[in-house]
């Protein structure tokens, strides 16, 4: 709670008494995001205008008080859990979509914008905003810029960082900056955009975006391979790209996984399989069948037992459901999910997937693999229980595995999770002390008093 | 020349004899870029490798030298051009292409590689690099990621930052960090593989790049659409975008362009029409006809005079050689040509042609217009003669009032040709006093003493 009661009124000065939260109950909601950590916060404030963000920083900056923006609370590195005694800025009431202009295809939009409701909005104007991270129906795009959130999509669109045009933020002391803008190309000095995604608020906070929209694809096509051999897999997913293809997604289920899901759903899923790979193709309409056609039989020629290509929307639904269900399908097992994203050089997914079950075998630890396995960028979810330190304790040793496995074969902390503060111990590992040396002087130049979202990527600095 | 004659024999400690150039005929060749400036360097070093690169940097920062790293000195801004007295790093020695990983589909290369012995490169393994600036086939991977190179392709693929996965980068103490990696996907800590990309080696010498790779596009169709008035031009181009359709490339030429490459060609360009576009579309063999169809459909839609479709590669190359033509066509009219690259949303083209033919009405000058008029990139050249006094100081008026006229219609000061040390005096226009503290805040935490390419994007700091 908030020792300091100055602090809570000048708050509400700032941004009326309905709109600053200090209740027990209130800061617990906000005390957790989606990982297992939770920090209880001294106060929660829910601003309506870049005004009102400025005046809070410059308020938080002078009273030496820590900050940490908030969206929906989905992000699965820690990037918005609380510091103990600090003002939580919950970005959510600025959800305004300001503009979509189809002539320079853009969005303008505020940071409570929850991203399936820009998709929606867009695609109704025959426009296409790619990221989908799998928690887009609640999850909002201030969060996706904090964590550069990507998405199944991600292999042929690219992430986050890939469509913002541009974005004024808040700095530590109140300032407001304006950076990029709305043309699709800029070389006007350093790249300050790009700087602030995926900086997790720990430089600034983003009070607005210019994001950058792509026609609406004609046409997609979804089909589902099921391998014995999950390096079988892996061939068929290089062999498909250097046939040319990039498929809009290009999903891998492992066997732990698939059993998950049929536990769950009873859909039929094949459980005699290493791995299933759920592709999607999509363009003109006359260029599916052919992708399809392609990828159909590159899979059979690596092995695959079958192929099954939607015919309908229905059954293309269906072939999706599978996938869709991961999430809510492995809580099932255990009452704890801890999410990874190491992401590695896409020929190098086999080799992770090795040492996974290897790392999960012995600690004695259920890990379901699902992923982005076109990209690389895999997704080894530990399925424990909070509740018992043993387990815990094996699942911490053996994601400092995972993470040391990732890089020893090219590949990187997070792919599209962001640091948070589950991976900022290991950030070291990655970048050595030269790269952490020059990521801290950026931080403390934005940042000198460190109130922006502290403890976050760094660790303590 | 270098009055130090010490640092001169501790340079050629460093990189041999061989390697480091002090005669004035040497340093003369130096002095130069793709700009009408020159200032002639204290002495020249041509290092082999990234430890020689360190040493060098560690020394000048020693001895508060200003060191200017130098590709192929084909820039448009400046970037390149020498500090007085200053090291010019000359990277073209360390041209090896190190790596092209066909699995991964990405490519590792050292700074000197010219960038289309890289397309070559690739092509030839079925891969594709996209970015293509005009000056590609000499121009060096390391300058074109120090400006953030574009080119005609830019429109459908994207510009160099887009394609920089990993970056070996010495910073000014001679330390070395790596950052990105081989992943296509990378959301571990701040982004300086994109902040080090436009940043004109003011924070750091790239001795190494990861550079991302897609597979070739299959085949490709050009076509010329003729337009009365530069407002159907325009529009055409509004309605392709809006149908759906990404052309590889969409490059206008004005009237005055038409007038330059017809004089030096007599090519039977149309001399009747304010503007010429041309297409080109690439994919699938397949898709390729009704892409054109559609295309070419619209331009008669939006008024076009006539349209010609290439049938075969001659005629194809025979439409582009106008577009090629027109660097060479230009310096025909005057002997000193002012490249600029205004960059406004796509939009905002024609209001963007119609103030610079104003501008260049009032000034008296000669501004030849073309560009990559899809993405709203445009190049006025300026066509002047650096020995009449009277027209450079009036297209310094010009130029100052094309860049209000671009950034007043939501645009930028450069779309890929950088800031360097012509657009420095105007980046306070487009950023703001807190934007412009928030980009030095960094210069100053990379480079504390300025050694690091001095006065360029920030004038004097």
């Amino acid at each position: 709670m908030m020792r300091n009661s100055r602090i809570v009124s000048r708050l509400i000065k700032i941004a009326g008494k309905e709109k600053v939260f200090s209740s027990p109950e209130d800061l617990f909601c906000y005390s957790y995001d989606g990982t297992f950590l939770s920090v209880v916060p001294g106060v929660v404030v829910r601003p309506a205008s870049t005004r009102e963000v400025a005046a809070i920083l410059s308020l938080a900056s002078a009273e030496g008080v820590p900050v940490v923006p908030r969206g929906a609370g989905t992000g699965l590195s820690g990037g918005a859990v609380p510091v103990e005694g600090s003002i939580v800025l919950d970005l959510t009431a600025m959800d305004r979509i300001l503009e979509i202009d189809t002539a320079d295809m853009l969005a303008v939009v505020e940071p409570g914008v929850v991203t399936a409701r820009l998709h929606r909005a867009v695609e109704e104007k025959g426009l296409f905003y790619p990221p989908d991270p799998s928690s887009s129906s609640v999850s909002t795009i201030g969060g996706n810029i904090a964590e550069c959130a990507g998405g199944p999509r991600g292999l042929k669109y690219g992430v986050t960082r890939d469509y913002v045009l541009g974005l004024e933020v808040v700095l530590a002391g109140g300032e407001v900056v304006m950076c990029g803008g709305r043309t699709v190309k800029n070389s006007s000095g350093y790249d300050l955009t790009g700087l602030f995604v995926g900086s997790e608020g720990t430089l600034g906070v983003v009070t607005r975006a210019v994001l950058r929209l792509i026609p609406k694809p004609e046409a997609r096509q979804t089909l589902r391979a099921d391998f014995k051999a999950i390096e079988q897999a892996a061939e068929a997913i290089t062999a498909v790209l250097g046939a040319g293809v990039v498929p809009s997604a290009l999903e891998l289920m492992d066997d732990v996984t698939i059993r998950c899901v049929e536990n769950y759903l009873h859909t039929g899923l094949p459980l005699d399989v290493e791995a299933i790979l759920l592709v999607e193709v999509d363009g003109p309409e006359s260029t599916l069948a052919e992708q399809a056609g392609l990828i159909a039989s590159l899979c059979i020629e690596h092995g695959a037992e079958r192929v099954r290509v939607a015919q309908t929307r229905k059954e293309e639904a269906e072939l999706w459901r599978a996938r869709k269900a991961v999430s809510p399908a492995v809580v099932q097992v255990k009452p704890t999910k801890i999410s990874e994203d190491a992401t590695v050089p896409r020929s190098q997914v086999p080799a992770l997937i090795r040492a996974i079950k290897e790392i999960a075998r012995r600690y004695r630890l259920t890990i379901a693999i699902f992923g982005h396995a076109g990209d690389g960028n895999l997704h080894p979810n530990l399925l424990v229980d909070k509740g018992d330190p043993d387990e815990m304790a094996r699942a911490e040793e053996a994601i400092k595995e995972i993470f040391q496995a990732a890089l020893s074969l090219g590949g990187t902390l997070s792919g599209e999770h962001g640091v948070g503060l589950l991976k900022a111990p290991f950030m070291e590992l990655e970048f050595g002390p030269c790269g952490m040396a020059a990521m801290k002087k950026i931080k403390e130049s934005f940042d000198p008093f460190g109130i922006l979202n502290p403890g976050k990527i760094f660790g303590r600095i």
